[in-house]
């Protein structure tokens, strides 16, 4: 979580975590609620690009990942069981072409905002933008 | 290596890995060659949206990911260097976004054969199918 703070402060973004003492109870009490989509991401769920036409984009989105160490309940109290590809892979990856199948291309005008430094794209070397030094 | 040859067996496809002791000597020769197009994934790069227009479809693809640890000299021996948002991101998360847009949707005809488990989609629960036991 210190490298978290330390990479948004540096690259910028609204970026917030903490951690959760008890996954399960908070998981079902949203469950029950609906205030917010649970999409858990499993090897075993119906496959992505069908999914995501049917979750909500009018409310916040619970991703679930972690494979093996997601207790069995995790099935049930989801709204979504998506997968990304039916064989083994990297959660990490899984939640990155989710996030971006769903949420689709990011302007750049809501590029994130207030950091330190900002990488501009180039097609060779490294172009840096400090704004520390401004 | 082995957890990559367990899988490859349970799972299906016909993936292979070897270690490269002299990644450097081998990708200087492949960038005059140009057997290969090399990638390298750099949040430094251009936006892959844009790049992936470029990158020939018709002959293997070095994809290069590392960050840091990569040596400078990749951003000049690399025929792209591209990358997937300018702010630090997982390695993983991008080469899997990577690979899903310049690859595009794998057609269920060509998914991995030859695995002894084959995982069936589900918006519930765990469907397997136990090659094995058949």
């Amino acid at each position: 979580m210190e490298t978290w703070k330390s990479v948004t402060a540096r690259f910028g973004g609204g970026f917030q975590c903490r951690y959760e003492p008890s996954p399960m109870p908070w998981l079902r009490s949203v469950s029950k609620s609906s205030e917010a989509t649970i999409v858990h991401l499993t090897m075993y769920g119906q496959p992505w690009r069908e999914a995501i036409e049917e979750i909500p984009s009018d409310k916040p989105a619970i991703v679930v990942v972690g494979g093996t160490k997601v207790p069995s309940e995790t099935f049930h109290i989801s709204h979504f069981n998506v997968s990304v590809g039916n064989q083994p892979h990297s959660e990490v990856a899984a939640l990155a072409v989710f996030l971006e199948s769903w949420i689709g291309p990011v302007p750049n005008s809501s590029k994130f905002a207030g950091g330190q430094i900002e990488v501009v794209p180039s097609p060779r070397g490294k172009v840096v933008i400090n704004h520390e030094e401004e």
